[in-house]
């Protein structure tokens, strides 16, 4: 009666263990060690005090009900509101411009979600989606699940690199393949992992050139910015995102997140989408969980009316820029010079690269010379897409000062040091 | 420039909008309607003192932190210990049984999230579900999503009928459509919409069935037992799960929820499940989320260890009875005669039918009617799955009495009672 064939679909077949997975393992396994690899943030940050505050304001009487009862399953209509016009605000423009209509937003259970909802209105197996070169390795692994094919795109300093942009779609468009080719994918504010910003006559250059390549592709090809770190910048000043660049607001979605400037236990994050996405991803949702936990979306709101959420966002900023400096030192103190780093201007990482021929993979000597040292660093080669036109490159590390403390950073990096000059 | 052709994936355009969506619309535009038909839970019992309390609890200095940060894809390791334990004791059996180890949990955001991730690892485009005659119209919705095909099978008062369900599988083994099979999905418990409770022996009978095709069907035909509504018992005792009935421990899938008998904006579901389908519901769950809101999580586990969960319980155990009672007495007071229904023995749905020939639907007189007196209904037939075999039977009404209070049931099944006299 054994029945050898598993029932799985294709996708369940498919979908793979991401690597952070066995990473993250390792690192609870292994007493003493040091991960620069999650992507946990600051504990000590978090805002305990304001949340127990907003909670006690919520939860009294019979107005304390409606916050433990079901919502809809676009999402709590005042948080709607009241991040659209933050995010005019960022943008500096009017409130009523349409392309941040609060009817174009949808919360999320985490922006993940809506990346992940994304991926299920837009892509059939096959179809193909433009990522930056690294890019963010959960959204690569919702592609590896979804056999969704990816074409990296080089980067610059000052964000993707929009002669390589041109020369692939050029590409795509003498072998056929546009017509499979559905979006664009940037994480646009101090990105993960690189922690490049894409400066805004960049983002408007590429929207123009993805608008070009559509009559051959035969529909919308749409420009995903995902901003999920923006808030968290420390130095320069904020970049206009693509949607105010969206003339029609027809090709532009805009995720980002309320977690990480928050506290990332209270999984709220948010997109706005043109139609037709829009209603397809709303109806998806439904089909999801009809909505993201209204309790959560009310303490949210509450942050956003109170300013509490400005006041920690303020906070984060401060922490953070003190936390990348402690390890930007440390690996300037430990590092041997052959290693390359640039100084994080917001978000959580440290992009490290090694000389020519020096690996940094799972496998690598390096790898494992950092574990008999007691730290845990992402391989650069998790971050790039499967994109057999080019070689991945496995040079690079990255490391988060989100979740270590200031002394984990200086401990950390000096092991990793030390590893390093072993290997090099 | 105008790109007439649209970039949706074919989910993307398939999807179709829920009707139940247009109901809530349809309630919102018309006031002094009274819904009889969201599947919203009772307001004034939401436990609003006793979740201050427990946040209170939990936000405090340092030890605060935690429920704040990220948790792990599969969930808090002592809420799923706590999940376990208390399945076991329901069901009757030791704390220790294979079936139960808290290593098979997987906590999601809501039960219906675990409905989602497990109709993606199961089900291709043209798999085959077999669900019950009538089920919950969110699951045919995934099934319309997906494309999953679906066979009703009939029901009796005590649950599905054995002899339907192995005529059923026969049919299929002739038609050569077994290997499309996946999975039988039963509500089995109170069910939504039926209040139908199936018992042990019929469960026990349904998977050695099941289990009896798999040969021909080459792969485990797996039951997934959907206990929604098994804690919101008010009659009667309870019934042990299908999980007890499963000796090897792989092929029953078992869901349900925190949400519905503690706070439904607390979205905190979980499912016991197989391998190879927890690895892939892992997978997949980690693309979606990586893991369920954490603060939720950590409100819950309080919930549990504290005795507020049961003590919850226990109450809308009693508010359910009466508002159960409340509307029975109603219908019998203002229906005409020749409606029937049963009396609800738990969950939240009184479920009435019909003589033969009168229709329920969306357009027919009677919604009509209902309508033009102020009190909206879910039309039975939205509860159906396609199934060409047989006709989608169309005079039934699904009446909840969850959100509704005492007045409103009692007003609102008045109303209707006019409205049915006025086509009857």
């Amino acid at each position: 009666m054994l029945t050898p064939v598993n029932a799985l679909s294709q996708l369940g077949q498919r979908t793979s263990e991401p690597p952070i997975s066995w990473l993250m393992k390792e690192a609870l396994q292994r007493p003493g060690l040091i991960s620069l690899a999650a992507g946990f943030t600051d504990n000590p940050s978090l805002p305990v005090r304001e949340t127990r505050a907003i909670v006690e304001g919520l939860l009294r009487g019979a107005q304390g009900q409606p916050p433990l009862q079901y919502g809809t399953t676009a999402g709590d209509a005042h948080l709607r509101q009241l991040t659209s016009a933050r995010l005019a605000h960022l943008d500096d423009r009017p409130a009523q411009a349409a392309a941040y209509a609060p009817e174009r937003l949808l919360i999320t259970h985490g922006s993940q979600q809506l990346l992940y909802i994304l991926s299920e209105i837009l892509f059939d197996p096959g179809d193909l989606v433009l990522v930056e070169d690294p890019s963010y390795f959960v959204y690569l692994g919702i592609m590896q699940s979804h056999d969704i094919h990816g074409r990296g795109i080089r980067m610059e300093a000052d964000g993707i690199d929009l002669a390589h942009l041109e020369a692939t779609l050029n590409q795509l468009e003498q072998a056929g393949e546009l017509p499979r080719l559905k979006a664009l994918y940037l994480v646009s504010y101090h990105s993960n992992p690189a922690g490049i910003t894409t400066n805004a006559a960049k983002k408007a250059a590429a929207l123009k050139l993805l608008r070009r390549y559509e009559k051959v592709a035969g529909h919308p090809i749409y420009l995903i910015e995902d901003a999920a770190y923006r808030e968290l910048r420390f130095a320069g000043e904020d970049t206009p995102s693509a949607l105010s660049m969206d003339r029609r607001a027809d090709r532009v979605v805009y995720t980002s997140t309320f977690s990480k400037p928050f506290a990332t236990g209270v999984r709220v994050g948010f997109g706005l989408l043109p139609e037709p996405l829009l209603a397809a991803a709303l109806r998806v949702k439904g089909n999801h969980d009809f909505g993201t936990a209204n309790f959560l979306q009310q303490i949210l709101t509450q942050a956003l009316a109170n300013g509490s959420y400005e006041t920690q966002v303020a906070k984060l900023r401060r922490r953070y820029a003190r936390k990348a400096m402690a390890m930007t030192q440390a690996c300037a103190a430990h590092f041997p010079d052959a290693v390359q780093w640039a100084n994080p201007t917001g978000g959580l990482y440290v992009w490290a690269r090694l000389p020519a021929k020096v690996r940094s993979g799972l496998k690598s000597a390096l790898f494992e010379a950092a574990l008999r040292h007691k730290v845990l660093y992402v391989p650069g080669s998790l971050c790039y897409c499967d994109d057999t036109t080019r070689r991945k490159p496995n040079r690079e590390l990255r490391l988060s000062y989100g979740n270590a403390s200031l002394q984990e950073i200086e401990e950390g990096i000096a092991r990793l040091g030390r590893a390093l000059k072993k290997v090099l």
